[in-house]
Parts: C-alpha cells; structure tokens; sequence
C-alpha cells in the first residue's frame, strides 16, 4: 500500500490513474473466433468449449433434468440466502418503474414516453473457481421486471460439462427461461448472431475477462448492444476521524481479493486514521485464504490523507470510483456532494458487500471512471423508452408554421411540404 | 417504389433488410486523424480545417463578438419558430426529470438512486448544405435541464471560417457555453480528448457522416460516452384505408430528401392506398427541389400490403423503425401495440416534421433497427442515476448473515468479513 500525505493538485491524475486497459490488442484474436461462431454455429461453440473449457459437449442447453438435479444441490442455507437476495433486489428495481406521463407541449400536442422491455436479452455469467450466482441475480431479476419476453444465460461448463448448481438455482428463481453451456468469445457471438441453439439477443449483458470485454466491444459496434463497457473493479472508502479502522481494512481487503488488477483507495481528513488502516489490513491480510491475490492488488492501492472534507469530495469525484463508502460523522451531507460514482455505500454498517449481494442495488457498475458518463445496471438498461405523439388539427395550426419555417431554413423542402399539406386540408375544411 | 403485395413470412427479412453499415473498413484512417489530434492538439485540427473544409483557421473558439455578429443575421421570424421549438422541447424533457425514492427492501435498509447531469458534454453538429440548428435544440436543451455543467459545440465552419448564424443563434438560446469551430473526425478527437482550446468532455452527441460515426465508435471503445450507434434516417408509414394519401405520399417523401441511403416504407391494409399513394408520390416528386436525392433514396423504397392489421403491427415491430407515422382510424389501439421504435406519430396531423423540429419529443433516433434495444435521446442520457444506500445497525443484522453465506459460497471470503466485522462489533455493543 502507498501511504500519501498531502498531495498537491498537480498530483491528482498520477495518483488516481488506473492501469491501462487495452482490449484493442485482442480484437484480431477475438475477431477469428467471433467469425467462426457466426458461420458454423453450434459446431464452432462445441469446438471452442471443448479448447477452452476443456468440456467435451454433445449439446448446448441445458435441460430440465440437469437443472432439477443442480437445485437438488443446494444447500437450504444458500437458497435461503439467495432468496432473501433475490427479493431485495426484486423490491428495489421494481421501484423504479417508469410510468410515461402525457405532456400537453402545446394545445392539441400532446407528447409521451412509453417504457417498454427489450424483447430479447443475452446474460453472461463468467465461470472461473467462483461461480458468480449473485450476478445471475442480479440482471435476471430487473430483465424480468422489464418485462423482457426471452431472458438467456450463457456460461461456461466445468469439465465435466456441468454448470455450478448455484448458478442453477439462482437462474431459475430469478426466471431466465433458457441456460446454455457456453462461455468466453463464444458465447458473445452466439448471443449476437444466434446459432442452432442460442437464440440471437438484441442486448448482451454481463462481466467477464478481457476476452469477453473485447468481444462484447466488438460486436457492440454493428450488431447488438451491451450493457456498458467493463475494467477492472474497484472501491474508494472515503473516511473522516470518526471511521473505524477495522472497518475499513475489511471494506479495502473485500477488493483487493477480486483480481491482482483491482483497486482500493482510502481517501481520509484523518492521520491517526490513515496510520491505523495501514496496521489493520495487515493483521486481517493474513488470516485472508485469498492471501496472494489481496497482496499483489494491494501493491498499487493507495492511502491518502488531504487537508479538509471539501479536497476529499473533490478528489473523489474527480476520481469517479465504481464503489464508494462513505464512513464519516456527517455522510448524509457528503452523500450530496457526491456527482461521479457508481453506488454509494453510506455509514458504518454499509459494506460495499452489502450491495454486491444482498441490499437491493444493482452490482454491475461502472468502472474505469466511466462513473462520469455512464450508469450502473437497472431496470432502466432493459427497456427502452419510445416516445409518441398526437397532434390534433388545433395543434398542427399551432406549430406548423413554425416548422415550415424551420424546415425551408434547413433546406427541407419535402419536410416543410408534409406540413403544408396538412394545413391547406385543415384549412379547406374549416 | 417497389410495390409489394402479401409477401409471405419467409420473406420478410429479405424485405426489411437495411443497407448494410460498414464504419470498420473506416477504422483505420480514422484512428491516423484521432491519434494527431490527441498529439498535438489544436495545431492539428486547425490543419485538418483546412484540409476538409477549406477553412483557414488561427483559432478555433467562436467570440462573443463573432456570436453576436451571427446572431443579429437570422431573420425574427426564423428567430420565433426555433424559440417556440425550444419552449415545447424544454416542456417534454423538463416532464422527464427524475426524482428518486428512498426504498426500504427490509427494515433497516433503504437504497435509493439520485440523478446527476454529466458534467462535461459535447455536442457535434454537422456542416454540409443544411445547417441543422433544429439538433442543435435537441441536443442542448435536455443538456441544459439535466444539469451539464459544461456544454460544448462543435461544428465545421464554412471556407470563410464563419458558422452558420442559425446555428448561433440556437446555440445560444439553448443555453451552449462554447462553441468551437471544427467538424468531422478532428472535432470527435478534440471532444475525447481535449486540446489546449477544446475541453475534453464525458460523453458526445450527435449525427454525422460515416467517418463521424466511425470516429465516435473508435473514442467509445475506451476514453468517452457516446449517444447511439448511428446509420441512415428511415421512416414507415403504418396506413389502413382511412389514411389520406396526400399525407402520406409527403411523410415518404420527406424522408427520402433526407439522403440516397435514407429509408422510407409504407405498411399497408388497403390496396387502394397503396396505389393511390404510388400516384401521389410521383405527383409531389416533380415539384421537390431536392427532387435527385429523393428520387434516388425511392428507389429502395418499399410499399408493402399486408393482410391485416396484426400482421401489419408485427411486421412494423420486427423493422423496429427510427419514425412510425400510424395513420389508421385506430391508431391509438395500434399505438399499444407497437414495442420496437424510435419515436410514434399517431393520427392525420402528427408528421414526422412535427417530432423533427416542434412538438417537444426529440428527433435523435435509435436507427438500423436498433430501436430494439436503444432509446432516442432523452433527459436520461445526459445524466447519471448513481445508487445510494444506509443500512442501520439493525438491517445489518437482518441481511448480514444471508451476505456472509453468499459470499462464502462464492468464495469470497474478504467480502464475508467486511460483514463479519460488522455483526461482531453490534452484536459486542448489545
């Protein structure tokens, strides 16, 4: 960890630069594999799992037996676990419904928005030693709300060509209606394009390796569209005096375990703080199964201590961290001050593992800074919002000439015209 | 106009099929341009000005003096219509602010989301014969309402250096705070990544050639937000026999003014509509100044006769146009139907101009069917919705222990501790 007190302003941009992403360099490899999925289909998946996942297939989905069978697994506890989650999340997200209202603009133009789910939508669930359930959650449940007609999950098979039962069980819950055993590149382009088995999406959803990021990039470009563009995780715990050193040792160490590339900063206005952090992570560090990989990310994570809580806002929002916990005496008032961050975990018991799991909020974020432009995951990225309009003959007479003005300045004649004969009908009537 | 009668399903992907986009084969003379102006700045645009746009540049930023001077050219009654234009795009997005709720997912949980403008925009607005002042409003207006504090315009002088006073005079109204003279890929540059006179900005918007939407998909890989993928305007016309093939024959033509490559189609019940139209266009052909261009984008275009009514509405859902004018006695009925598309003109008097230019909804369009997973711009792309939550004492306990199986079985075991810690320093305080 780099302790640093102090810094000047020049200082920010080094000190909160993250590690370079640069999933162009793999487009062409990427690029090959996307192209065999799309020209043979499920022969070229089966081919890449069996490469890649080293599972030998006969056949991509998975079927009803496989799925009672995985549940089976499940401990009670677990499900019990993944249940409350999965009704957190539900109550949160469907909050968030967006009922149009009608906006006279003018007399007789009235204009709306209606919200309606993306029909088809792709959700990819990394394999790896841990199987991400909460994730499944975590997509399934809002694209539900939504409304989407046809919810798939692809994910890799272990070797034996079974998928992790929790993913199972989380999957059913949360309502997808089809699994498939398929990960990596392969599986992205067969959700874009579609093959024998996986059904084409028009959104793909979901985290992944940098493989997978380059190929949701890639396929973003022309033919389907992604939830949003993806980096390594990362949290800022942002602490005054009155934090509690174990605390946040705990919040900066549930990071580090993600990837030797993840990020945890601590941004304080207090020294005695800052010094105790330093000697907390160590003692926790230790007992951590997930030791080496905590220790490496560690290596680049960073402790600074500023002059007051208006240079820690400041920073912090120049920084636009994907998580951020605010512990700090008066973080209500903080919380307003907060304009770039992706969730924002508030007082001393609000542990960003409180919202990667279980509290409701959605846990595919923004990384990378993108906080500045982009929104986490909600129920928001599975609908779309297409506006309508009625213009009675009243409201055309109201706004016509307005646009046959506007429209013969642009030099659209045929424009102005779809205006002009409407009203030489109105007026002929009238 | 190729006359379709009851085409069978099988060819209805033959039909609907879009003229293909092809911006990667661009990709790389684009990056040569993005990468000299992310080197050396201003220097750079100002040689590409000259080169594209015959423009002999010393400075970019458009003065005051220049503004005011360009401002008092527009005539008063051009100066009316684009201020009435403004007030009902400012009334529908204004209508669209969110205010979110506190929601309690158990006792002593409560998460909510809070939108925040994105700081930094950039508009782009294209040069050409037109001048499009009208996106300028589009763009700017829900800029303004969400709270930007930071609004950039550029667009392509002409070869004297001057932009078109229209586009002044809207920049202004609409609340821009700099506008810059630069056009084409140099301008998407110069907004990605600043140079010493154009700031670096979060996210871009607006239309533009081919390299102009090459340029935004190439910055979006990494470094900035970008509105939408962007292909050429299109329009369908949904009809029954009640339409008025006037009305008609000029809403598909006021799209196939707009470019070759633009797309206009009519879906239609009555085959006396059908031919009726056909007549009509030819009729109101003749008398268009831009009578070339869309003589040439009619070539491509399609009269298509359906069956019925639902064959009708699941024909439009699976073309998932930019603009659906319903001009049928039912269009409300027909209205509840529609799930894929951009923007909806329902009834005789609801031109496509009208959304063009006046009614209030925006005309920045998800095209090339990608109304089935894309919204239009709205207030919602020109802020963030960040999440918040504050779990008490109590909520900890509730849902603490569902975290902690949860992230054991993800194996996680750091994330189980940031929440061990906190149940072991409760449970010691009671």
């Amino acid at each position: 960890m780099k302790v640093i007190k102090y810094p000047s302003k020049e200082k920010w941009a080094e000190i909160l630069r993250r590690p370079a992403l640069n999933t162009e360099s793999l487009f062409d490899t990427v690029r090959g594999i996307i192209d065999r999925v799309r020209t043979e289909g499920d022969k070229a998946v089966i081919e890449y799992e069996a490469t890649f996942d080293k599972a030998e297939l006969t056949s991509l989905a998975v079927t009803n037996e496989e799925l009672e069978e995985g549940v089976a697994l499940v401990s009670e506890e677990l499900k019990a676990a993944i249940s409350l989650a999965k009704q957190n999340i539900e109550r949160f997200h469907a909050a968030q419904k967006f009922v149009g209202k009608k906006v006279e603009t003018m007399p007789g133009v009235t204009c709306w928005q209606k919200a309606v789910g993306i029909e088809k939508v792709g959700l990819y669930i990394p394999g790896g030693t841990a199987p991400l359930f909460s994730t499944v959650l975590m997509l399934a449940v809002p694209a539900k709300i939504a409304g989407c007609k046809d919810i798939i999950l692809c994910t890799p098979p272990d070797s034996k060509g079974k998928i992790h039962p929790a993913i199972l069980f989380a999957a059913r819950l949360a309502g997808v209606d089809r699994i498939f055993k398929a990960g990596g590149v392969q599986a992205i382009a067969a959700m874009a394009y579609g093959t024998e088995s996986i059904p084409k999406v028009y959104k793909i959803f979901g985290p992944g390796n940098q493989y997978v990021t380059a190929a949701k990039q890639l396929v973003s470009l022309r033919d389907v569209a992604i939830d949003m563009p993806a980096g390594p995780s990362e949290v800022e715990v942002l602490a005054d005096d009155s934090a509690n050193p174990v605390f946040v040792a705990a919040d900066l160490l549930s990071q580090a375990e993600h990837g030797v590339d993840s990020q945890a900063i601590l941004i304080t206005t207090s020294e005695r703080l800052q010094a105790a952090v330093v000697e907390e992570v160590e003692r926790q560090l230790a007992e951590l199964p997930r030791r080496e990989i905590a220790e490496k990310s560690l290596a680049n994570s960073k402790l600074i201590l500023v002059n007051d809580m208006d240079e820690a806002v400041e920073l912090t929002n120049e920084y636009a961290p994907e998580h951020l916990i605010v512990e700090t005496s008066d973080y209500m008032e903080v919380a307003e001050r907060v304009v770039n961050a992706g969730s924002v975990f508030l007082g001393s018991f609000s542990p960003e593992s409180a919202g990667d799991y279980a509290s409701g909020t959605n846990h595919t974020l923004p990384t990378n800074g993108y906080a500045k432009a982009y929104s986490g995951v909600s129920l928001d990225s599975f609908i779309r919002k297409i506006t309508f309009q009625e213009i009675c003959s009243d409201g055309m007479k109201a706004i016509g000439p307005a646009i046959e003005t506007m429209a013969a300045n642009e030099q659209l004649d045929a424009h102005k015209n779809a205006v002009t004969v409407r009203l030489r009908n109105i007026n002929h009537k009238s």
